[in-house]
């Protein structure tokens, strides 16, 4: 196939929305999630993000990229104020109703009601979980990282909550994202299941495959 | 489907590697990306990442989360002395090859050779591109940002060079991540091809679909 080059100078004359999906595109594919969130007052808010990171097992850490604040603030403010939030996958049958909750809705207004998804609480816990959900996580907000390059943070939490579908975790602890219908998206709205190709083992010198074959 | 409720006191009671698998997947799927470097002598090195996020398109930033360095530390030690590396997508005909990556190989083995990848070069630019890659970036190193809670690292990276298969880029800037037959990990092992199943238009409150139909 033929190779393409773009060099910086190329991505600095492009058009603009070109360039911003061309850009958004290179980081492949992520897990589609839904970040619960409540405000002082008790009013739940829901944002979808893709840029959820594994920081570490033990303790449980979890991380994702808040854009800069005024982009889509209200998430970020509702979890410094409250310092907890919930992680939820977006899977098929919410699909739809999940990229809806980025539409700009006035501030009174729920994304809940907004796109027709139901707030669950745990008892002791302030922030909703996506109900429909089949994975889903309650954080506790540890630390707030901000990049000093572009005004971005990387906000980390700590996993207090796991709520998950019982059929979906195997014997050795590991989550079927094929069962659970999880999504990921590609660049800023491209949507895609998962079809799983291959479980490997523990990568070891000793046992190399042939390449050559 | 039954509901499991798991508390982070549940979570350290669990067999450790139980765990790892559970929090490990906790994330979902992300993109797997090889990382390509060199040493000051020019020594290739290659490591396998799915921790890639985007940060921001103008000026283009993605950044990769590094574990404690002594896990897997060539990648990184490469990096901050030549102050530059390349991500490169896996995609399925290189997936063997690349999951072989993270085996431990003797310091002065280059997992290029040992996983029968091939090295190339751009003229002014020291870090190895992975020549079969569909997408690849060749990334200048701007800020290393420490997460104190457990000892890993941002590393964050200005996009410097983008090669890619022509036909994978459509007209408006995005990249077609299936015809790319680009692969996602859950879990710690668990690959996935990508199975497009929606693009979506800007999410806009005067648009909203029917949710209840």
């Amino acid at each position: 196939m033929e190779q393409l080059h773009i060099t910086e100078d190329m991505l600095a004359g492009m058009e603009r929305f070109h360039r911003a999906n061309l850009i958004n595109s290179l980081s492949g594919a992520k897990q589609a999630m839904l970040v619960g969130t409540c405000n002082s007052q008790g009013q739940t808010n829901l944002a979808l993000f893709s840029s959820i990171v594994h920081l570490g097992a033990d303790p449980a850490l979890l991380g994702f990229i808040q854009r800069p604040v005024g982009v889509s603030g209200d998430s970020f403010r509702n979890l410094t104020d409250t310092g907890c939030y919930t992680l939820n996958h977006v899977h098929g049958g919410i699909l739809v109703n999940a990229h809806y909750t980025s539409a700009r809705f006035p501030p009174e207004v729920s994304e809940f009601d907004a796109c027709h998804l139901t707030p669950y609480f745990l008892e002791g816990f302030r922030a909703p979980f996506v109900k429909e959900s089949r994975i889903s996580m309650g954080m506790e907000l540890v630390e707030v990282i901000p990049v000093t390059h572009n005004d971005t943070k990387l906000v980390i939490g700590r996993v207090k909550h796991i709520r998950l579908d019982r059929e979906c975790m195997g014997d050795d602890g590991n989550l079927d994202v094929n069962m659970t219908d999880s999504i990921v998206v590609s660049g800023l709205e491209t949507y895609h299941r998962l079809e799983q190709v291959a479980r490997m083992g523990y990568a070891k010198v000793e046992r190399l495959p042939d390449f050559s074959s």
